[in-house]
């Protein structure tokens, strides 16, 4: 046999492994929240084969600190406000780690029965939290899954809709009409890729005209599409909707929407990868008006909700027609429980055979805080966002540039665009800071969106003191 | 600010689910390999909503032990032998740890440097150690990436693959022709799934037989089916060839099928799911002869490498074919990095925008082992197979389904289909094993894979016995 690490010397180096992330996490609001350093770095300092003998965990982690650690970008920093947050917290590392240990394979129920039912609970649990129509929980004829991405749950939607509107013709001969999928000019670059890896091609995504000041989809501009699309022989199939735009967060009207989707027939998807999280608090739910007309609905607890990625939080009304869409059964893989029809079996809700027990850190993270704890994060960054725009609008020399429900802040410099791409390139290089930027009406706009557990008033002001003083120096330049 | 679990809390808690794992795998061995409880017991025994408030960590790992561990297939279990192994190993349990606890997203090489470079390290360092073509290195035009699993990486070699026989047309206009797809009757169930995914159809995949002997493709199949579908003007795009198929371990022959993929323009994906972890011992490197005709290749360190789910290794020769079909470049994720063509961008090599760091864990398990240890693991699978496959062979009860090249051992009972499936159901319910089937030349056939690294000669034997005293209960009634 082999050497493998016994139990024991697991239990030794796991200690040092907890004390390494405690120790990270204690020290990281004084690290840089990026790295300076240019490609190559890592790869120059690293031996360019693997070594023929063993080492320990010890001297592992020594290179973690010299070589690994400080050329990251550090998300869970508390200046990290850049892209959205991928938020994790103490209770989903260790819901994960215990996942790492059993190793299991949850492809189908009967592979790890557990796995399969505590997701379906954790999702019936995540549903009520964030008051989901009841058909989307997994006692009727809907159902919740984790899949990795928000990506992954647009183009397993889109999926479901092909099936849908070829009425199972395209599980057989695949894309033989022109079906096409719309969402607005501000839906999340993961739509087109998932309606191109369907093999619509880019023609397949209808863009959407957005309102100028909402940013949020014009009902009017989608109906016209699909009527245009209609008289063109083309199939509208799927439109998808989104709550919380990356570039502004900006909630796209439900209830108008859905009744076009209904009245046409097409799927309607929303993608609330980002704001889905405020649904745990009641005050925020009316960003969810009329998800009750969504065929399927999904959000990235790996996003705003403590949970470390990969988890994303997708929903169907009629799993049936999901995993129509997406079975196959070879022989290997009969098994009694399946027959009975008495299982879920997941692999059949996504694109991979294989499934990690993802169910188990976000188990951890409802139990460890509870729905109370869950609410006061979202609240926390919400008010901390509004803290920092309060600031902001304060000072003439900057604008906001779209409404802030949530907790990111989309903003400017009056003095234009170059000024601005100027502010956040001088803002990020003082290693205290980390912001992103987007374009809203044409204009460049730089985002301050907040996360991070460890994130508190004093980084949101310390942001706000670096950004107003790099504002005078630039405009003075 | 919410309360968060803070560092110091994190240590303890930390400590006390280390713990608990280490218990549980010093325990393993005692536990059944499978639950026996009914679909249902998991969610009757779970509240119907998330805590209102908070509980500590003690609390849901108790309801780890009377809930959840009792009704899972313990995959790491010394008496796994189903499907193919998933196994895992203490350092890559440590090493996605320190993922988990550095939440970084690795979506650009700007959003976290080092999670790119390593990556691309920690790859060419395995086709280093698995003697993989030149041109599969990232110092080339090509490179290698993780993917979550051999399903998504057929997926994406499909995606590449339809951008080249398009001629760049697919990615706009999408599946506008009748593509078609080539592998063997023995391909994996995923092939039809990726094919079915890329808008094919079921149609689309062309399931080309076997050799009755060898299980492995006949090339002149493949060349009658390929200038079949020439002639209809239909438009061959890719073969899928296999190293080690799932049923029986078949090598198909890759330099046959190079040659006839040259010939014709046609994308050669090769899938080594499990048996490419093999190629770390030059003597069974014969498996992979004309490897060097594949445009990707993939294998599963999750599989038989003691790398946690998920990671698949995937390589291609020509990155820029993948990453031209894949790519989409919104504003918010512009970059001077990206801009500079110095970096790899691994966002454009798959599915998801998002990326969790598992370079990780392959990278622990890497130097934790070391190129011999790796090498010691394979051959101890490989030897334990034989083992058991000569006990097998001296039971004339039983004939063996096939070779046995790696550590997969497929036989049946002379006595017919009917003994061998009450053989199986038999040999499962003791709880001391867990054993799955599949057809091969369409008689019923049981399954033994060797890859649990706590799987000693012991398991192998105590299989033996318990298949040999039911196979007398069962024939004797």
């Amino acid at each position: 046999m082999a050497e493998h690490m016994d139990p024991e010397e697991f239990r030794s180096a796991g200690h040092a492994v907890v004390d390494w992330i405690a120790d990270y996490w204690t020290t990281l609001g004084q690290r840089p929240v990026t790295s300076q350093d240019p490609p190559g770095t890592v790869v120059a300092a690293l031996p360019a084969t693997a070594p023929e003998h063993g080492e320990p965990i010890a001297a592992v982690l020594a290179d973690m600190d010299d070589i690994i650690t400080p050329r990251l970008t550090h998300w869970q920093h508390p200046g990290f406000f850049g892209y959205f947050p991928a938020n994790t917290s103490g209770p989903s590392v260790l819901g994960d780690l215990v996942s790492s240990g059993l190793g299991v394979q949850g492809m189908l129920w009967a592979t790890a029965p557990a796995c399969t039912e505590l997701e379906t609970v954790t999702l019936d649990w995540l549903a009520d939290l964030m008051g989901l129509p009841e058909r989307f929980r997994s006692t009727g004829p809907g159902g919740g899954v984790i899949q990795d991405s928000a990506s992954s749950a647009t183009l397993v939607a889109t999926l479901a809709a092909l099936h849908r509107a070829s009425k199972g013709r395209w599980r057989e001969v695949g894309v033989d009409r022109r079906y096409r999928a719309y969402t607005s000019t501000h839906g999340h670059s993961s739509i087109e890729k998932a309606v191109r890896i369907a093999g619509l091609g880019g023609e397949g995504v209808r863009p959407i005209e957005v309102d100028p000041v909402t940013q949020a989809l014009r009902p009017a501009a989608l109906r016209a599409a699909i009527e245009a699309d209609l008289a063109a022989g083309e199939v509208p199939a799927i439109v998808v909707a989104t709550i919380g735009t990356t570039s502004t967060t900006a909630v796209d009207p439900l209830p108008e929407i859905g009744a076009i989707c209904a009245e046409y027939g097409v799927w309607l998807h929303v993608d609330a990868a980002y704001a889905g999280a405020a649904a745990v608090c009641p005050e925020l739910r009316w960003s969810h008006a009329g998800v009750e007309y969504a065929d399927s609905y999904c959000f990235d607890p790996h996003k705003w909700l403590l949970t470390g990625f990969d988890c994303d939080a997708f929903w169907v009304a009629d799993r049936g027609e999901l995993t129509e869409a997406l079975t196959v059964m070879p022989e290997f893989l009969r098994n009694a429980a399946t027959e009975s029809g008495a299982v879920l079996d997941y692999r059949d809700w996504q694109v991979p055979l294989g499934r990690r027990f993802r169910a188990l850190k976000l188990w951890f993270v409802l139990r460890w805080y509870g729905a109370e704890g869950l609410r006061a994060h979202i609240r926390s960054g919400v008010a901390l966002a509004d803290r920092f725009a309060d600031r902001l609008v304060a000072d003439d020399r900057f604008a906001l540039a779209a409404a802030h429900p949530f907790s990111l802040v989309c903003f400017r410099l009056r003095a234009g665009d170059e000024a601005s791409a100027a502010l956040l390139a001088r803002v990020n290089a003082s290693g205290r800071v980390h912001l992103t930027h987007t374009r809203v009406n044409g204009r460049y706009t730089l985002r301050l969106a907040v996360g991070s557990p460890l994130t508190g008033p004093e980084h949101v002001d310390e942001a706000w003191e670096l950004l107003a003083s790099a504002a005078t120096d630039i405009l003075a330049g």
